[in-house]
């Protein structure tokens, strides 16, 4: 993938002495030093990123990336994979939770179609000017990974360059923050897989139940995950490999996503479990960009943790949630944009004529 | 307290019905159950209590009451008593953090000088329509506490009043969500003697450091909250005797509001330490107003997690916060307004086309 070493090569460690700025910033406004505690950090981090006092997220945007999976195939849902292309006919039509929560917190919504395997139903739904549909169908849906690498090289490729092609457009249109989503009936299988090879921890630890499975799924789960490790070796160093061979469409087009948006200055803020996976990829292929991420919220899934301790990001929120499309990055979204317009708007004791705590220490 | 006992009586039980019927709603919307987690419960909560299957916290309303404290002057913060006024004029001319973040989630500001002690230095600063600042002082700061009760009856009853009085005004401008927030140099020492008094537990175990206190002001502070509690030996079971004899004015006026807006039918949500003390008091004198209440935020304060288990509520965010001002509240209204917009907004599996999954249990 020698298409991606410039990019890397764009992604600069975060700028020490613009977050130090920031800190000293922070010292400055009306409030005891370090009392709004992580909301602190992350204008601090966003400073950096952006080289900048005053850090902007006005644009913010929410990318979801659709596809389908072979290893639905093996009955490792509680929902048929056409479900994924319903679902993209209703972000379309406006009346997923993704459409309502990303519209409270003032987020644009785009999705990709990169690999749905069925018709999109959007035959009769009105023009949504909330979204965008936008079609990339690399094929639809991947392979069964049971029975081999759920990609070919030529996949892989394309989705990771879809991801790039995304966040370009993201630079273009002035986005400073995108938030991942994505929706993929059996991805959270394809995403345990992921979890299992880059941290090594067994399947029967790591897998959950995804959108509902019972127990009879939720064993058949386990096994075929671990069947497919056993089938596709994925070698643990090489995120790229894991990915290819046990990740899938919109796994890969979020990991381009997060490596186009590094590269070009954009923050990024997780979703939940699924779309980790895609981050702690984009992560192993370049360790810098870490620092580009914010982790939104805790999944239900158990091998969440997991992913999130890899990549050593703390998450902001804990709401018990399990449902991906972006849901918890747009939840996310709100907090950072508390953030930044404490950072932006407050003003400073001496500006204020507060008195400051260092001056007046009580006798 | 007479004239607190038509109000008890109006806070009724959450109506079970409707919870039952907004858990019914939930069901049949495109995710899969449960899958919002605590946005699916707070949904419920607010049908239950606004009976409808169209809740609303469209209008919002953050409450600040600002008031000084007596025993400030025994040295128990890191910032002298004068600030409470500075940082309510702050608050007027929006540079203090909750200006900054209310704004971000839509939500108004109103600020109650209940009993601040020095002159508020807002003769330069031009009027600021995003906050309404309102006259209430019943006198400038309590007592120290150190010495006798921190209010008299008649204190204490007219703050109580204050706060019914600002949720009637609340009720008729429309508003169904209240945000609890404060501002008062010495208040952390007044919650945590409260929280001494309702928990039994000993100062030295839940006192914090406050605004950041250094090693001897909190050696200090511990000492002053058990003389306190000596000297006054409050009735940990009657919650206007401990509010009397070692809380505050601001947190008499917000106790007063979350009595007066539970019985008008608005859900209240909570800030951090010292506006939890004063809805632990409320749910002391009257168990019922528990349902109505959302805890916002975990705050640093130690006492804090010990208020939040008394009332058997269970913060939405952990953000390592401890600023008070209704920031916490803030920042949780956005999280309840998503929960509504998503139970309001989203669409049906009949209404989208989208499998159910009852219905497509894989073979």
């Amino acid at each position: 993938m020698n298409f991606l070493l410039p990019i890397i090569e764009n992604i600069k460690p975060l700028d020490e002495e613009w977050f130090k700025f920031a800190e000293a910033k922070q010292q400055q406004l009306t409030k005891p030093p370090g009392s709004l505690g992580r909301l602190e950090e992350i204008a601090c981090r966003l400073s950096a990123i952006q080289k900048t006092l005053h850090p902007t997220v006005e644009k913010r945007r929410i990318v979801i990336f659709a596809a389908d999976h072979g290893v639905a195939s093996e009955g490792v849902s509680a929902y048929p994979s056409e479900v994924t292309a319903q679902m993209v006919a209703n972000f379309y039509s406006g009346g997923a939770a993704i459409n309502a929560i990303s519209k409270t917190v003032n987020a644009e919504l785009h999705v990709v179609d990169i690999g749905v395997a069925s018709n999109i139903p959007i035959g009769n739904i009105e023009d949504n000017s909330n979204i965008r549909l936008i079609n990339h169908k690399i094929r639809s849906g991947t392979n069964n990974m049971t029975y081999g690498p759920a990609m070919t090289e030529s996949d892989l490729c394309m989705s990771l360059q879809t991801g790039l092609e995304i966040a370009q457009q993201a630079k273009e249109d002035g986005v400073t923050l995108i938030g991942l989503g994505e929706m993929g009936i059996g991805n959270t299988t394809a995403a345990t897989a992921i979890t299992a090879a880059l941290t090594d921890l067994p399947p029967n630890q790591i897998t959950g139940r995804g959108t509902g499975a019972d127990d009879t799924t939720y064993k058949r789960k386990i096994e075929v995950i671990e069947r497919s490790l056993k089938v596709n070796s994925p070698n643990k160093n090489d995120g790229l490999d894991v990915l290819r061979k046990v990740g899938g469409l919109e796994i890969a087009g979020l990991c381009g996503l997060c490596l186009g948006a590094a590269a070009s200055g954009i923050a990024i803020v997780t979703d939940g479990f699924i779309a980790t996976s895609a981050a702690a990829i984009a992560v192993r292929v370049c360790p810098t960009l870490a620092s580009y991420i914010f982790a939104s919220h805790l999944s239900q899934e158990p091998g969440h943790a997991a992913l999130l301790n890899l990549i050593g990001l703390e998450p902001l929120l804990d709401l018990k949630m399990r449902l991906g499309e972006g849901t918890g990055a747009a939840l996310a979204v709100g907090i950072i944009a508390a953030s930044v317009a404490v950072f932006n708007e407050m003003a400073t004791f001496k500006d204020a004529g507060v008195k400051d705590s260092e001056k007046i220490l009580p006798a």
